[in-house]
């Protein structure tokens, strides 16, 4: 693979069924208005996913690289014209045009590396043009196709379109919050199993395995798992093996259909001695605490105020931390709470009212230097009066079942 | 997450535990004197995890997206300086420094974004350098990091390494070959435990999840599956029902530690009448014949010559056809036997002799106007006296064990 079947006759450039926009193209157009952006030329996977209405092309999901190049799917949108919208990507597609998959007007499906994208990107803009400015996701665009589109177009400004691309997708639909509570219960679901079905001696690498093939089962598409046991603080899968009195923390992320359940549950072997229980119990105080202040309408930086505050008077403060930070289709995204995020991240959010269909990861983690790892993570989404969790169960000590 | 546990204090710039070269340094010293490289940043999962000795970083395995960037690890190689490596990463993998992983002399594990990986390359080739050439594998470096890189070095020539560090890896050690003949073995059994376990009513995305289950129970990473069943050739998971007296095709690419198992299997449900039993012989001939003319010193182009022959004679040559290709840890891979393959692909093993320790997929594919998508896809390993095969079994009709 691959290879196209003798059969399938390719048109390029095939007008698609057509169907609504799935997405809010007059938001989408005043965010790009805003940034100064005429066209903008999507290449991440989740951007694509968003702006196609939940499609990912099965076939490169996992393994982009093919031959001495990659894989690069294109969707142009143009500022104002939804139905001037083009998605190139692989002959292979073709496959899914058949099944109807797309509400893009026109397909081109085509090309098979990113200088032949490129290039046919190229043909499109100079049809649909002229575009002084073209925005690009400047981190999720190859070199190779960005210099060949440079060349193209010596005299067009290239501006990085991620604020906006990331802005569309703040406020969740019903559809999108159904999706990240079902990845966040099978999350869970899966973490409660795996307590269940596995003990002593188990290595944290077997218990990772067991976590994969649960989640897998449930549908879900494994990301990965940080975990650690004992007094460790080191979180990587690896020979160390769970012990009898001894902790397990499971910190994983998965996705069910591309929406992302990321949430950390603690085991016990045996029974949680009352230490334990009193380290998690604070934990659990500080994540309720949290909780309590989202709403829409609240600042986006104020939710930390009362859980620092519980942080700032623990006994644990020197090693107990909370954090909160917007999620969807990316682990990091919108609302912007907190600047501790990578690049460019700054708090937008943080002066700006929560909106309702916004989604949280509110963490806090304590690196106890006996105990070890311990550890709630948890996913919200702001509602008009408050807010709901996702996969909200087997927040307390959940005991192995499985013990010599 | 991620988040950093509280006690990892993280220094900028560490040495790490220090290894032996995993690679043959002074193959690919020699292939980057032939291109003119000076020093090459690596950046794409499968040359990085081939120069780490096997190293990949699992939390960003899948899902690379962090914030409005995305993570980006470097591994700098300076032409015959192995003891000057650099890998550039995320601060997480100080806990695979931790566990010993890394061989790489020089760890700069502080950067989470595409921007600041791109700078801390910047420090690090200023200490190294000057160079005047520099090696990048221009589809796997995103834009922004290139354009910083070429912003730090406006008088360095920026050359794509693409092709050295693809014939670095043609021929495969024993460790990679057991590598892809674990991971196609577990490919077939997962196909044939599908085909023993299903039947009737099935639809293709039943099917397809079944075998991603498989899979990953075996301890594979799944990437897809392509399947047809009936007289249809559309390949992509659907509603499609496998029904009684038609055919099933399973193709499908798993990777085990990252080396890919990428074979075709055939089911039935029931008994295969005369003609598809012909149809499947048919094609079993030519797979057969293609390995015949396969060993070290063959020219690689020459492997097409018997198949092809068996083609152009075939009652059904109109929707008959032969491929092979390299493969290993990328798709399409060295040795490049033939120019059916993206971007940058020229043949150019066809008129070089195949070499031990090369790999090649070899594919014959029917697309059959009544019976449907028939085909058989082998993974072979050259060898100094002729060839190996890997995951061999179930190469005739399997049936479903399920029927009404």
């Amino acid at each position: 693979m691959p290879s196209t079947p003798l059969s399938l006759e390719l048109s390029a450039w095939s007008p698609s069924l057509g169907g609504s926009v799935p997405f809010d193209s007059s938001r989408l157009d005043d965010l790009l208005d805003d940034a100064g952006i005429d066209v903008v030329l999507v290449t991440s996977k989740h951007n694509i996913q968003y702006l196609l209405g939940g499609y990912r092309f099965f076939f490169y999901e996992f393994a982009e690289a093919v031959g001495v190049s990659r894989y690069l799917a294109f969707l142009i949108y143009v500022k104002g014209r939804p139905e001037a919208s083009v998605y190139i990507a692989s002959p292979m597609e073709d496959y899914e045009r058949e099944l109807g998959k797309f509400w893009v007007p026109t397909l081109d499906l085509t090309t098979w590396g990113t200088l032949d994208a490129a290039e046919t990107v190229r043909k499109h803009l100079d049809r649909l043009g002229p575009f002084p400015r073209i925005g690009v996701e400047a981190s999720f665009l190859p070199a190779d196709a960005y210099r060949s589109l440079q060349n193209a177009f010596p005299n067009c400004e290239f501006v990085d379109a991620n604020f906006p691309l990331e802005r569309l997708r703040a406020r969740k639909t019903e559809a999108e919050l159904d999706l990240l509570r079902e990845a966040s219960e099978r999350v869970v679901n899966s973490m409660l199993a795996v307590f269940r079905n596995h003990g002593q001696g188990a290595t944290t690498r077997e218990l990772t395995e067991a976590l994969r093939v649960e989640e897998v089962s449930r549908g879900l598409t494994f990301d990965y798992c940080l975990i650690a046991t004992g007094a460790s603080f080191n979180r990587s899968p690896s020979g160390e093996v769970w012990r009898d009195g001894e902790v397990l923390s499971l910190d994983s992320g998965a996705n069910y259909k591309g929406y992302i359940g990321d949430l950390c549950r603690m085991g016990i072997l045996g029974e949680p001695d009352a230490e334990l229980q009193d380290l998690l119990a604070e934990i659990e105080e500080i994540q309720q605490t949290a909780r309590r202040s989202i709403r829409a309408g609240t600042q986006g930086g104020d939710l930390f105020e009362a859980p620092e505050a519980l942080v700032r008077v623990s006994a644990h403060r020197g090693y107990l931390n909370f954090i909160a930070h917007g999620m969807g289709i990316v682990s990091h995204e919108a609302p912007r709470v907190s600047d501790k995020a990578p690049q460019g991240y700054d708090a937008y959010d943080a002066a700006r009212p929560l909106e309702a269909g916004m989604v949280l990861s509110i963490e806090t983690t304590m690196a106890h230097p006996r105990r070890g790892f311990i550890k709630l993570e948890d996913t919200v989404a702001v509602t008009e009066s408050g807010w709901t969790a996702f996969g909200d169960g087997g927040r307390g000590w959940n005991q192995s079942g499985f013990r010599l």
